[in-house]
């Protein structure tokens, strides 16, 4: 099989180029002097090659080929080969990867993708709608009520918070029948198809209990942090779970892996159906150009591999609506939170003016 | 029970500390903002609080109080309130963390420690040496010949490179038997007690069968790095595995957290006995201060918490053995890798005399 190619950013004088690229390509293989290395075959099959080095300002970029058998097929050791000993050299950046074809069949990506969301919301020819259920520390009927509210005005997924997970104000096991139940009614009333995802947080076992518990109360969908269960943790709830999985990126953004490699390219490849990114303009500090590179790398046609559903959020607006489906297009969830909740009693309202914003774009 | 107090150094105007100081409590912890919250529990038990500003320069320094309920007592929970989205935030680093008392009742440490290895290998009143089997890719009877010249020479933590995982060159499955009894027959030739710390990877299936089959053979220790596997993975190892656990910081150098705080504080906290951190003066670019930060994190007295061993390794040689120890102190266990490897035929006489220097520093 052909390398992975990896591209890193280096901020280091261009008269050390060479010799950097050489040292990162034992760094991130080897890691060991290659003089040392006396086995003809190791030196051939397993030590990363240096593709290419480009002379940028103030710094270069240097493209590694590994070995895709380096990686053993497994997300712990992917994530190793591509940052793991390079993480800890802050003047080094992974800023891009190409998989070789056939390298898909080891992590075959989401299970839903795009269509797989629109056949359980049935939402078709349209942006989806997304909000969240907030604060943390609420009671479990407070946050039960808020979700009956938004899905009767129509919003099509309904995530927790990704500060709720399973504390004593509201333990997965109450809150999640009594939320879901919420909706449900709500869908009964309105003739919707509302989903709820919970936060799934923890070890294995608490992964699994919480997905069995989920699945009996007919929980349709699921919000984990890749970065904060592991991505190992992510890729074992993408062949177990049977819902789709919404990834969050708590935990990710500081990795100096750049945001559309790690939420658009890896998250998809490990499994994610949608994945959660902070929108240009919000509180966070992505360009708009990063945004739009997450959702290309979320959607790219991939050898087959299902393409997953961009969801910009992050101190979003029902004002920049129109703004962000010019701009992401309509296979695109959007997701306001604190700008719904911030309209306390008018919270019904502006939920329906969302939903009519988007269904009228 | 008394808040978590956590240090962020923001890089931005002082002119903004105020505002952005307030900011990062709502961001760390419930999410939205807090003029839209109406319950006057959630104000006052789940909202972090602003504990102090202090301004530096051309940055400054929050202390936000978080509330340990926040966190659920579960590792995942902890990373996500501690730095899930300000990890999204570039101008914010977590610089320190301080858990109030009681709350390493959640997460209890080490369970061997620096006196429990001490037992394991044998070593009383000197610091511990440890190498590496490198490169990734060679065959298992080269890794077996080089461990079993390295227990030769009398090291006493024989340690699988932390690429080497379960690839096909190396099966766990096979490299570890081979590797753990080419160790066994050397302690039997010299009467001595070197440990063997494999590489564990992947998701909760694997590291279970890893764990199963190390134990079967006899391995006394094992190697993993919790960010590769997760944060509950590590944990949910220290419960299960029963042999000490040595972290290693692939992938977790780049977190924006300081290195004191995660190799030292955290790692500690989530059970492992020896932490694994690029030495000053290698081929990583922390600073002396910082490594004697991460050793002191590792061994200060906590409520009754063991001590957990520190490994300075990264690019270091046997010349350096006096200066490292004077900084260190004896409850430290040296790393060289490539710097042994190095020697090639002369391997077991470098090892030898790496040997030599730490037993008569």
């Amino acid at each position: 099989m052909e390398r992975i190619l990896a591209t890193y950013r280096i901020g280091a004088p261009e008269s050390e180029s060479r010799a950097r690229a050489e040292a990162l390509a034992a760094e991130q293989s080897v890691e060991m002097p290659v003089a040392a290395i006396g086995d003809e075959r190791v030196l051939r099959e397993t030590v990363a090659t240096v593709e290419s080095i480009r002379a940028q300002a103030g710094c270069f970029e240097v493209t590694l080929g590994i070995a895709p058998a380096t990686t053993g097929a497994e997300a712990s050791q992917l994530a190793n080969m591509l940052f793991g000993n390079c993480s800890l050299q802050p003047e080094v950046e992974l800023v891009g990867v190409e998989f070789p074809a056939g390298y898909e069949k080891a992590f075959p990506g989401p299970r839903f993708g795009v269509e797989g969301i629109r056949a359980e919301t049935g939402v078709h020819g349209r942006a989806l709608t997304c909000t969240a259920l907030k604060p943390q520390g609420s009671t479990v009927e407070h946050l039960a009520k808020l979700a009956h509210a938004f899905a009767l005005a129509g919003i099509d997924v309904i995530k927790d918070d990704h500060g709720i997970a399973d504390q004593a104000p509201h333990p997965f096991a109450e809150r999640v029948p009594a939320v879901q139940e919420a909706i449900d009614a709500a869908n009964r009333e309105t003739g919707g198809r509302t989903l709820y995802a919970p936060t799934l947080s923890g070890g294995s076992a608490a992964l699994a209990a919480q997905a069995r518990l989920a699945r009996g109360h007919g929980v349709r969908m699921a919000l984990v942090a890749p970065m904060l269960v592991g991505l190992p943790a992510f890729v074992e709830l993408r062949a177990s779970l049977g819902v789709p999985l919404m990834a969050h990126p708590a935990f990710a953004g500081a990795v100096r892996i750049a945001p559309p490699v790690l939420l658009g390219t890896l998250f998809r490849m490990l499994g994610a159906d949608a994945t959660i990114f902070p929108n240009h303009g919000g509180r966070f500090s992505f360009s708009r150009e990063t945004c739009l590179a997450i959702a290309g790398n979320a959607r790219a046609p991939w050898n087959g591999m299902k393409p997953a559903l961009p969801v910009p959020a992050g101190g979003m607006t029902v004002e920049r609506v129109g703004e962000m489906l010019s701009g992401y297009g309509a296979d695109t969830m959007l997701l306001i939170g604190g700008g719904l909740l911030s309209a306390k009693e008018r919270l019904l309202d502006r939920s329906r003016e969302f939903v009519r914003a988007v269904r009228t774009a």
